[in-house]
């Protein structure tokens, strides 16, 4: 394959993940035939599956505000209790739609929890506590020459339909700073930082089956991305505050 | 290649395009070897140059608010006004950067105008008139069994880096709605309406060489999403403004 060739293959589905379970062995054992330079892509719920990241909201007593926002968006006020536990900040809560910034600095709808392909009619998923670990974790598992990307699917401020992005990432440039590098006319490139990450999460999202269990994805072709190092993570991707135009 | 596997390949090197270069002739003879179902993705820059959607300063006198907006962003006025021309509002003016919403409902920096990798130091690039039919037209002239997406880079609100998105689309489901749908667990999906074409956007770039003349990607692997009729394109994609918690 090319340098200019990118492949993206879903591996073989997986037995329903449950806490504890090893991510890398099941991985492993799907035949995922992993090259060095490899980028293996986990849906955020398998991930959260095995760290026990299951929240059932018969535990949860909501709070006044959660009360609130839950009878303005008609939404369950014990689910809402959860999104606001998991958030650092409301940016929005209108129209049935609630927005926030979650502890890892995500901006995302209900925090990223949901209640799609898990067990339980009661049981949220909630993202793992630090989305980066966990794939510097299942990296190792893997012996580290692959790199690890943990994806979600995030709605978009002015498009519709959602797209997956990287929430945690060991051993991928999560970002290719371009800018200063000069164009085809030989001047330089102004606003070049690509997402690599996101954009890798993105292509494995178009051969997942999101109704499955076909739940990781190997991307093939960015060799040139992948580090000996973990590097810096997800968190890299998140815009600082002071940049953020539209909190 | 099973329904499951996805690639991106990128076609040799086109010549510099001139206005009123055949797109889909360069394409053919750059060796793109099409089957039916190939989605062809091309740099929205290559595009508008075909379209000679180029506008040299010199011929462009800005007004006052260009000015001011200038003078405000450090930018030059011509500049300004030739966003101002291609946008139907203006969403965040700070901080060095014009968030606009373009005539097309595209919300992006500068209205997609810029001027990297365009000959002449003094000439800049505006998005084409109607990208979608110029997808519809590209694709006709492929003889109509592939789809074709535009794709240009845009910033995100809370993320670095840029991702690639459709803003022209003929022949490809730009959204894949499954909401209705069962989940793995035989329950219905609750958000689940896939940004198929914006994620084929973001799979292309990681094989296009931004700095080169590599404009063109085919994207195989995504046959169930493309369709006889070019379909609604990529202003489906638009989230429409009474929907926009950010505007």
């Amino acid at each position: 394959m090319s340098a200019l060739e990118l492949s993206a293959r879903a591996l073989a589905a997986l037995p329903e993940i449950a806490p504890g379970d090893d991510l890398a062995a099941l991985i492993a054992a799907a035949g995922a035939d992993l090259r060095p330079g490899d980028v293996v892509v986990l849906s955020q719920k398998i991930v959260s599956k095995a760290e026990g990241r299951l929240v059932s909201l018969g535990d949860v007593s909501p709070s006044e505000r959660a009360r609130d926002l839950a009878a303005a968006l008609a939404k369950d006020a014990r689910a809402v209790q959860v999104v606001l536990d998991e958030s650092a900040d409301v940016l929005r809560a209108e129209r049935g739609v609630l927005i926030t910034r979650t502890r890892h600095g995500f901006v995302c709808a209900n925090a990223g929890v949901d209640h799609s392909n898990v067990p339980g009619d009661d049981v949220v998923c909630l993202l793992p506590r630090d989305p980066d670990a966990s794939a510097r974790r299942i990296r190792g598992g893997l012996g580290g020459e692959a790199a690890v990307l943990i994806a979600d699917s995030f709605g978009r401020a002015w498009r519709l339909g959602q797209a997956d992005v990287a929430i945690g990432c060991a051993g991928l440039a999560p970002l290719d700073d371009r800018r200063g590098t000069p164009d085809a006319e030989g001047r330089e490139l102004i606003a070049s930082v690509d997402a690599v990450a996101d954009q890798a999460a993105s292509a494995a999202a178009l051969v997942r089956d999101k109704a499955g269990r076909e739940a990781v994805v190997v991307v093939r072709g960015l060799e040139r991305y992948v580090t000996a190092e973990d590097g810096p993570g997800a968190a890299a991707i998140v815009r600082p505050l002071d940049e953020d135009l539209f909190g």
